[in-house]
């Protein structure tokens, strides 16, 4: 193993919000870039005021929703309305190597601070910008919510029971995969930075994230002419490939093929007969009649917990597992050997339990080094190495620059 | 523009099947970097033979999955269990930057191919694997399909309607997933080996994806000791923020503060009252009355379509906007400013519509550029280029080598 960490030698400004721009610089510091979050001097991240809350140390309010997506982060304030700190910001873009922002496309031009400036202050800039619907099309000036990308991206639309109505993922999901593709934007633009010499625009919209997530729905629609209909756990392709009820919860079965299918009528069902079954010969026959090899299933799973039932069909072979619920993953002993929670200790709130990183670099791991910044807690290291003198920076400090 | 690809500097020897590992080679592919496609003699790609199909040019039936998630790879064939595929397959080791797989841990390392072996032959190899549970902990073993990912990672747990059962995202969203990290790890370990100077092995799992894509659902439990319930389209922290029936289907409307719940009741629903009635009056109050607002909201939306409503809600600077389906937004403008879909000539398949990269690199543009290849299409011309006589390759032809 290495002491090098993977993105060590970069420098990323952070002027992000919220969630999907958060997300993305958090996986950037957990594998070693210098993230510096710009906030709002006085307010700063709306995070700061989102649930879940604890009383802190102080006996104040604070949010662990913050604390969880900017660990690993130091933190500034800086007015990029007021002319300091725009020439602030400006001294720090000569020296970093990405910007990224979530506003609304069009907000960083009106400051005077939009690519073409910055690209003039340092042409190896990668600027880098997720917002709902990107900074470019005819909805690009649309309030993008994590909701809208889910409802416009067509994830909704194919997701939720069979008759019933189109369903959210329970997660803000549209948010994590825009903050997944601009990561990945970011370092190719990286790499892309080694072979040109020079920086580029990265742009990311949270629907087109989603749409890129719902695969080949669009294929399936332009063969046949037939708008994919929401099947609850079921998959079009494959049968048995559901959640089954068992004693205590819903069990997953997977047979995607017919030997499997064949094991599971042999040796769990011990009904070979059934895979003989002219309702069941093949994955048609299986798709066609699949209320009653639900039936059968879930005959055998009635007196077994999710847990028996896994390990059993799993002994033989059966791709099954349980459907956790997150109290289970927290406990689960694979959870915990790939660290994808991490207890950390925050300077104001204690203990507190992050989300891993789930981008295993074997030589270089990515790690959960250092808490969530305080609001504008690195301001004087930061802008001291700028070159400003303390009677400088307590000029501009009076100024409410930062 | 430049005329340089973000990732053209790279050669990347791609030994994955199915959908996890070839949407990462996609994405790569797409920004540039060289994807050999390596498969099985005669059989190939699972997924060659996975829906829909079409009948091709010669008559035969051809698949449109595979013809969509592999364009802009080239192809070989090679028997990796036969000692002369193994050394062909190290001769290409020693000048690739990445190789990729998505087996079951263990299979590489019994070929005689895991990444101990192959960085002995170039130790600036990138080793990625993406795999159901990864490489280590106790699941590693188990066979790893998307659903068991959606299932074990938390995912299904929290989606689907209040009071109903957990509920599968409508895509094979763990695969998506697992794809998308796998690809961030690939570029992160690009960025150390050019510190380092060492390559390294990535390991990413589709079930620690997924947990990371439930952001913070654990922080929540961990501080209610509430396991998150499922709650539809809603979302626990803002009101209203959910899906409302119109005249053909269903809108998103998203007020995330006061402010724009004031102009909801004012300049839309056109009862100022409203904002200041109790139930209403603050989000607590909002969160708790939901299916009171949500019928004043229907009231409203009972005589508009989702095009009207989402037209009019947006013009008061409201979020908004459309449950699209795939046939819509096939149609819709802003997706195709965006060139979501890209229709493309493929040699045999004829004109075939596939997905356009959501990473837009506005300096060096991710392309769909060469359609999936045939079968060991590009045999000869890799082959050669490692040094091979044609005589070579015709003894290696003739022994089912390639």
């Amino acid at each position: 193993m290495s002491d090098h960490r993977a993105l060590e030698n970069l420098t990323v400004l952070d002027l992000t919000r919220v969630l999907a721009g958060p997300f993305c610089t958090m996986m950037l510091a957990d594998m070693g870039a210098d993230v510096i979050k710009i906030e709002m001097p006085g307010t700063g991240d709306d995070t700061r005021s989102y649930p879940p809350f604890r009383e802190n140390k102080n006996g104040v309010r604070e949010s662990l929703y913050f604390a969880n997506i900017n660990r690993n982060k130091r933190g500034v304030t800086l007015n990029l309305k007021t002319p300091e700190g725009k020439e602030l910001f400006l001294r720090m873009v000569k020296s970093a190597d990405v910007v990224i922002e979530n506003y609304r496309p069009g907000v960083m031009d009106r400051l005077g601070l939009g690519y073409e400036e910055l690209r003039q202050v340092n042409p190896r800039i990668i600027y880098a910008a997720v917002s709902g619907f990107g900074s470019y099309g005819p909805y690009h000036l649309r309030p993008g919510y994590d909701i809208l990308a889910q409802a416009m991206g067509g994830m909704m639309a194919i997701t939720g029971p069979a008759g019933g109505g189109p369903t959210r993922a329970g997660s803000a999901l549209g948010d994590i995969l825009g903050g997944l593709h601009v990561t990945i934007g970011i370092l190719a633009a990286v790499n892309a930075r080694a072979i040109t010499g020079q920086g580029q625009r990265v742009d990311v919209s949270l629907m087109d994230s989603v749409i890129a997530a719902t695969e080949n729905t669009a294929l399936k629609y332009l063969e046949s002419g037939q708008v994919p209909p929401r099947m609850g756990n079921r998959y079009a392709a494959v049968s048995p490939y559901d959640g089954f009820r068992c004693r205590d919860g819903v069990v997953i079965v997977a047979c995607g093929n017919q030997k499997l299918f064949g094991k599971l009528c042999t040796e769990i069902l011990e009904q070979p007969q059934l895979a003989a079954d002219p309702r069941f010969a093949d994955m048609t026959g299986r798709l066609e009649h699949q209320d009653d090899l639900k039936e059968l299933i879930e005959a055998w799973l009635a007196d077994k917990t999710m847990a028996q039932a896994a390990e059993i069909l799993l002994a033989h072979g059966i791709p099954a597992g349980p459907i956790l619920d997150v109290s289970q993953i927290l406990d689960d002993p694979h959870v915990k050997e790939r660290e994808m929670f991490v207890r950390t200790e925050h300077p104001t709130l204690g203990e507190v339990t992050v989300n891993g990183c789930a981008v295993k670099l074997m030589g270089t791991p990515a790690a959960v080094r250092a808490p969530a910044p305080a609001l504008g807690q690195d301001n004087e290291a930061v802008f001291s190495a700028l070159g400003l003198s303390p009677a400088e920076l307590a000029a501009l400090k009076e100024k409410n620059v930062f």
